[in-house]
């Protein structure tokens, strides 16, 4: 299948090699050229010189950016993904975006007979170097099956959830369950310790019951000893719980503990810890 | 061995009935006598007349009843447990109480040459009935290892944790995380329901990652259907955060969240929900 790639970040360098690796044709394009050269370097790949290039001719075209805007601007702008494919082809987006402009690409592409697949994943670096990301996906159930031999290159887990948006807004559920449940970690570790209690020991008797999470499975001893440098950036977090609250606004929810630990990140990111993994909420509350 | 079991309520009748049905030689009392004698007719068990009476000649002697002042009638009162007890003996606490009444107790009775073990438990009425319970201990190691014997009766998971009142400490921090956890779980189905999404299929999708959790995987369904006629009771929880309020106070930390979920109880509390699972805290953010 000819497949272009759009933006060889942290995520999407190993995601396209992973297509490569089982065959397929694959074009790419990086803003930062450097990376592109080095991922077609390392797979034997082809660089493009634009998004539009890249996707000239491509079955499937997938990009993986940064937010709302970037999205806008590589499929939307002068050499975009979207000037590039003809009708028929399909349009992937891994960027996790809002809801909005994933149901305004949808509409604006079926124009031009294309499909628009809304496909946030879960999973992290290691997800995706290891072939093991979820993916959560809005689109026609026609459109998510042809997709299936390029997902199952990377992902253990992808789900049509809806029609165009579902995607999104499943990826929202997914940080909002998060964050509070990184808080109530947070909060637990750090009355332990300030009791002097043997925390190992304490999470070894507490994490096969009710307040078991994969959070405390993984990131428990690292809260513990104090390690951030690696996982999920604060960053990136604050991004995706802001497209959450937006919404939530937008639908008449209240998510108070949500936007309360919203809060919390702004308190580590001003203590210069913005591209800590998101674990590191229980730095507010260490006893100075 | 000689048992006593003093609170044959919802957590205790099974435990008990553990101890009978391997050969203990199990005595019980309980405060509504009916209760106790039930037990009796269904184990071949023997009822005493007051927590005194029960422990006398026991090796080892349980009590599993509602809250401090509960603990400190039946173990200190004019025919109480201590009463009882011979040097020598055990004394082992499965409520959840304040730490400061099991280091309290532990001094007294040491005095009397009896051990004491502080031994919360969780895993519910289920857990109990089952034989799948996880305790958290303070104490010694001495009198934790002659205790092996009796927990390994209802429990797959014991560990001594510290000295005494570190079994408390560790069920707390044991709430601590369900508290905001369950919360954050809430603030996810909510707003996927209010934004129209299946929420089955996105349970399906996002629990295998790093929003997943025990409570995820047990009550998502649940919540999601609006039932909560089971479980561990909004009044009870309300019971333990509050022991986990008053002494993260005098630890000197900060429990945000904690507090929050504590006051979201409250709330469902006054919509005559006190008997309802602790997953109906979800029933605060439903649309009206």
């Amino acid at each position: 299948m000819k497949i272009a790639f759009i933006g060889i970040g942290v995520m999407g360098f190993p995601m396209a090699g992973h297509l490569a690796a089982i065959g397929h044709n694959v074009s790419v394009y990086n803003r930062t050229n450097e990376k592109a050269l080095s991922w077609a370097a390392m797979h034997d790949g082809r660089v493009s010189e634009s998004p539009r290039l890249a996707c000239e001719g491509a079955d499937i075209a997938i990009c993986c950016v940064g937010d709302d805007p970037d999205v806008e601007a590589v499929v939307q702008g002068e050499n975009g993904m979207r000037a590039g494919l003809s009708s028929g082809a399909i349009l992937v987006d891994h960027t996790t975006t809002s809801a909005t402009i994933a149901k305004s690409l949808n509409e604006k592409l079926s124009n031009d007979g294309i499909d628009f697949v809304d496909a946030p994943v879960s999973g992290g670096e290691s997800g995706a170097k290891e072939g093991r990301l979820t993916i959560m996906c809005g689109g026609t159930q026609s459109a998510f099956d042809r997709c299936g031999p390029v997902f199952s290159a990377y992902a253990k887990n992808y789900q049509l959830i809806g029609p165009s948006g579902s995607g999104q807004t499943a990826k929202m559920v997914n940080q909002i369950c998060i964050a509070g449940l990184v808080q109530a970690l947070s909060e637990g570790i750090a009355f332990g310790q300030a009791n002097g209690l043997d925390m190992q020991a304490v999470i070894g008797a507490i994490s096969q019951g009710a307040a078991q999470s994969w959070q405390m499975e993984n990131r428990a001893d690292t809260m513990i000893e104090g390690k951030y440098e690696f996982g999920f950036a604060v960053d990136w977090m604050r991004k995706d719980l802001r497209i959450c609250l937006e919404q939530a606004g937008q639908s008449g929810v209240d998510l108070p503990v949500t936007s309360l630990v919203d809060q919390f990140y702004a308190d580590i990111q001003n203590r210069n810890g913005g591209r800590w993994d998101t674990s590191s909420l229980i730095e507010r509350l260490r006893l100075p």
